[in-house]
């Protein structure tokens, strides 16, 4: 099977996500590429999903936590659940791709319940 | 935490595993890279656990079942559970990079257990 995702704009930033293959039963995360034009900056994205990323073009400039981390084409970082992230492009002439996976914390139970039973 | 991922020979190929970053517990999947020289093709490979890989230099001539795919630089491609493989690189001057995932069939029991449940 050989098909070309389709993708959607969030901002200025090109996303295409594997959700359109209808892969989710046998894939243990969810993936997707998204492409952030020379100059651009993605918006800032906050979600509980952990996220593991490698940079397929240009050199990606991760902010977290007021730190940017440059990561070249061929390199990977990983966001941890809740770490806002913003994904700089500081190019003037080369897109910068990304492929990324990312999946719920691992065994995680929502903090509400634990405490529930917690003081039953 | 920046770091830089030690590789080793399988062949004639270059792999570098992200057991040595231990993340084993916070991913749902195991992940590496690995470097196809020019002109050289990967030793067949053949093992359970399904595998989702993006092409990150060159062009991978994927061949499974008797069929070769080409994968260009950026496009991913998914190998199922004991899908045979081999990754040939065609290029004369250009090495094949894959940043691969892969991880055991989602909620499977093997064959024998299911097969000796059904006969009793």
């Amino acid at each position: 099977m050989s098909e070309s995702a389709e993708s959607y704009v969030v901002g200025e930033v090109d996303v295409a996500r594997w959700e359109q293959f209808g892969l989710g039963d046998v894939m243990p995360f969810n993936a997707m590429w998204y492409t952030v034009p020379p100059g651009v900056s993605s918006p800032r994205d906050c979600h509980p999903e952990l996220e593991l990323s490698v940079v397929i073009s240009g050199t990606a400039a991760v902010e977290t936590g007021g730190t940017i981390t440059e990561v070249a084409k061929g390199s990977c970082f990983l966001l941890d659940s809740e770490e806002a992230h913003v994904i700089h492009n500081r190019s003037t002439d080369e897109p910068v791709m990304v492929f990324t996976t990312y999946w719920m914390p691992l065994g995680s139970t929502p903090d509400a319940v634990v405490a529930g039973e917690g003081t039953r």
